[in-house]
């Protein structure tokens, strides 16, 4: 961790363009010719993001997907993917659920590179998209006295991957909230998705915004209410966090979870208790 | 390499979209805002691209340099690079790398992912350049008639990778020919870069072009006259490929290498015999 963190500071020295947004939001966001780009690349390795005998369909699937969901966050309108693929096991179940992600997202594969490694395998997604409305929604822009809020419920993705027929497609399969994502960021002050937990990714648009969130755990929507405190820091749910001025309804359907308060000291309490990452808030990779 | 060509077989049929070029050139070609985007992705991986003792700095140079190759034989500008990067050993020397990368071509690092991963190592850049003529070069449009020209001393990357001093920096640190191609770029028939030996790459335009390309030994540019076989099979060189009408003169320093002519069964011939991929002409990765 201490590397990475390192590492990730040493490569902000060299993202100055504006674009870059410092490196602290989901993706970059570039204009040209009159329009806004916005730009997002991930990438996944065998035995850190999937086990080797992950379905490769399924696997297609969500390495665009989460990719997507960078794009939601923002308000974009998918435009492109280019794919960095090496061969291995199960090459046309990885088409198969290719196919089937660029035609539920109506998205077209535009390249990529196909290289032959040895070892683990590793994948990666570039998503290209164009901003529906400027200014592009930012996770820095939390402001004081806004309402916290948050499509879906959490923890879908974790009773899924424990073998939850209901939730098998959530951990699966999971879909960006494209149209969620075009219809609110003409409105929202922050937006982000939540990809590791509603917990981690809460403290992290605390601590870019310089604010302090405070939620409501009795406010919280989780998938399953006996397990709340799990399905509050189980990543890969793909849900949109945002804040909006407070009285304001979203157009999409959500929950107010809490309030951005001035910085008090901590990025975020829940029920007044504060928590940092080192609490174990949600999944860091 | 069945399995290679069957799966990208499988990914032509779903890359459909006009931008995508059938995906049989070096990037994607996307229009939008009205400017037209090129955009291009290449992998490495450790144990097939580079060795576990590479020296890291001259490989994030050379991670960048290749994707900006792929633009400057679109003739592009580049705009911006994002990155997949696997932590691993010298991280510091990848950033310090990178740097003198970015520095060197004025290109800005707008984002990527950082990953943890177990064993080999992988890495990848997207690079999204600007068209600065349209209609964008194409290697698939070599026309019978054209001359063939190529920028550039073939085989340098060879000698530097032997460890001949003069050619080190071939090597280590390829200078992609941003400002050939774009001086080229309104001029030529097909261009592409040559990154896996002539031969090769002259056998791909040809194919791409449904055309036969007859090349002349004794006009073929090599840094080693001597080794004139090895240099023109060896890859890594980064030289800039094309056609022109006979008789015209390109405004960039390159030679004549040979004559398209009408597909008489070969694709590519070198003083009259014919040559194919199964002869060993090329690097194939």
């Amino acid at each position: 961790m201490a590397n990475e963190l390192k590492f990730i500071d040493a490569l902000r020295a060299l993202a100055t363009h504006p674009a870059a947004r410092g490196l602290d939001d989901d993706a970059a966001v570039l204009e040209i010719g009159g329009e806004t780009l916005i730009l997002t690349h991930d990438m996944m390795a065998q035995g850190t993001h999937f086990p080797a005998n992950a379905d490769m369909a399924d696997l297609a699937w969500k390495l665009v997907a989460v990719n997507l969901s960078d794009l939601a966050a923002k308000g974009a309108e998918p435009l492109s993917i280019l794919l960095g693929y090496a061969l291995g096991e199960d090459d046309a179940g990885f088409v198969a659920g290719l196919r089937d992600v660029l035609e539920a997202f109506n998205v077209p594969l535009l390249g990529g590179d196909t290289i032959r490694a040895k070892g683990a395998r590793c994948f990666g997604v570039t998503a290209i998209g164009r901003a529906t409305h400027v200014p592009v929604p930012d996770r820095r822009n939390a402001r004081p006295g806004e309402a916290v809020w948050v499509t879906g419920a959490l923890g879908r993705a974790m009773l899924g991957f424990e073998g939850q027929t209901e939730f098998a497609g959530a951990f699966a399969r999971p879909v960006p909230r494209l149209a969620e994502g075009r219809a609110l960021a003409p409105h929202v002050g922050a937006m982000m998705d939540v990809s590791d937990g509603l917990l981690l990714d809460c403290w992290r648009m605390a601590t870019a915004s310089d604010v302090t969130i405070e939620l409501e755990r009795a406010r919280l929507p989780v998938a399953d209410p006996a397990r709340l405190d799990e399905c509050i820091r189980w990543g890969d749910d793909y849900e949109l966090l945002f804040t909006l001025p407070e009285g304001f309804h979203p157009p999409v359907a959500a929950n107010a979870i809490g309030m951005v308060a001035q910085k008090n000291g901590a990025a975020l309490r829940l029920d007044g208790t504060t928590l940092t990452p080192a609490d174990g808030i949600g999944y860091r990779h």
